[in-house]
């Protein structure tokens, strides 16, 4: 049975609350998803939260009571709290009316299966949250593997990137890497890297792309290093037509992603 | 010469922090725009602020320096402050060194041109600011006219939305309108009205676009309404792979805007 809570120093809602924090979450190895669309995402790829967290009226929802249950089968912890004490957990003025907080996975490149797919996406020191969630939601659409992240990009498992993903944090596979890791490990076996470049005439669409593809994204402000682009199998060039000469990194993520995927049809 | 503010509680200072209120934006007709990247874009484009506020190390950089004395040469006011002051103008930590406040233009539909350009973004009730923004930076790119904004949609004058935008707020036509009206306008000439959805099983990759092109992308939770779809002269299909039935909605007008670029090479 859910245990009911109605006190903002309970400890467990102390801990959920702390998961909004990085340090809390790598010290706890946990993080928080909330909602009912990404909680029953996850229960469909096989992931239960360790701790779910529900008002009175988040419960009634079928699909949330059978969660919950699940939860609790797996020996979880189900809390029954007020809409108030959710929202000081999720740090939002309307929260959802359910939150889970979820092991998160180990995240070596060895932890990486690249015969799961043919395309990969790899972001180089991406700082904004909603960029690496964003990215997810894309690669999952697309059909990528995952997402290896290389150098010191902003965590996946924060609230932003995980609610930008819409529940692609549970499907993509994740992996972190220092750049010479990630390029021994990816001359281990077949592999194509891909980078955009302003830095050449090879257009985009008339590319040849080659299974499997990683996509390497610069970051934000600074694109790609000079040596990250040197080690590239491929650099393109998306052509602009407007004044500016870049495009936002969760976006060109994309273009180049279904651009790779069309390419191959 | 640039007047010196030191107070807070001044009245430019004040005028400029409520910029970040659109009840504010819309009685003033001011927007604000954050550093020297956007702030030299508005210029390229033959926009100067009204108000130009900095620190001294923000004037330090001669092309600051030169978009003030043009600021003050158009008639325009030019504001000397402390970093502090700026960071209470923004609302953030980090404040750029340069802000502008910035006429909002008029936002009807007879403000734009239509034959400026063959394709055109149409958001209908987009909510989050920051896809607005993205949308307009990936129009610049994508040599889209502009972004006509139908229903209840965030405010491209917004500082998230502006701060998104990398500076196409200034580059991109922008409009508002409601759907009936935007339909009789569409109407009068030729246009082909594009929707992307999941009741239909024409492939995006295999559509005809005509010019011009106007690409409708959805609300964000909805996507589009049932008769809207029905306005469209095509509807097409981005194929899913993953677990995930949709797309962010600026990634969604992003793949696309290219794709629809890329079939009229």
């Amino acid at each position: 049975m859910p245990r009911e809570v109605t006190s903002f120093s309970n400890s467990i809602v102390k801990l959920l609350r702390s998961l909004r924090d990085k340090k809390a979450r790598r010290s706890e190895g946990l993080f928080l998803a909330e909602g009912l669309r990404i909680i029953a995402e996850a229960r469909d790829s096989g992931r239960l939260p360790e701790i779910v967290a529900f008002s009175p009226e988040g419960a009634r929802h079928p699909l949330a009571a059978e969660i919950i249950s699940a939860t609790e089968a797996a020996g979880g912890d189900a809390i029954e709290t007020s809409a108030d004490i959710l929202a000081k957990m999720s740090g939002k003025d309307n929260p959802q009316m359910l939150l889970g907080a979820y092991r998160q996975p180990e995240v070596g490149l060895d932890g990486i299966d690249r015969s799961a797919s043919d395309l990969w996406i790899v972001a180089q020191a991406l700082r904004d949250p909603g960029n690496i969630g964003t990215i997810l939601r894309t690669g999952d659409a697309v059909g990528a593997g995952g997402l290896i992240l290389v150098d010191d990009c902003a965590d996946p498992y924060s609230v932003e990137a995980v609610r930008a993903s819409m529940g692609a944090v549970f499907t993509q596979a994740i992996a972190a890497a220092r750049w010479p890791d990630f390029l021994d490990w990816l001359r281990v076996g077949e592999s194509q890297l891909v980078g955009t470049s302003l830095n050449t005439s090879q257009d985009y669409l008339e590319a040849a792309y080659r299974k499997p593809c990683f996509l390497l994204i610069g970051n934000e402000q600074q694109g790609l290093p000079t040596d990250y682009e040197a080690a590239c199998d491929l650099l393109v060039k998306i052509p602009m037509a407007g004044r500016a000469d870049s495009l936002n990194a969760a976006i060109a993520a994309a273009v180049m992603a279904f651009q790779v995927r069309a390419s191959w049809r």
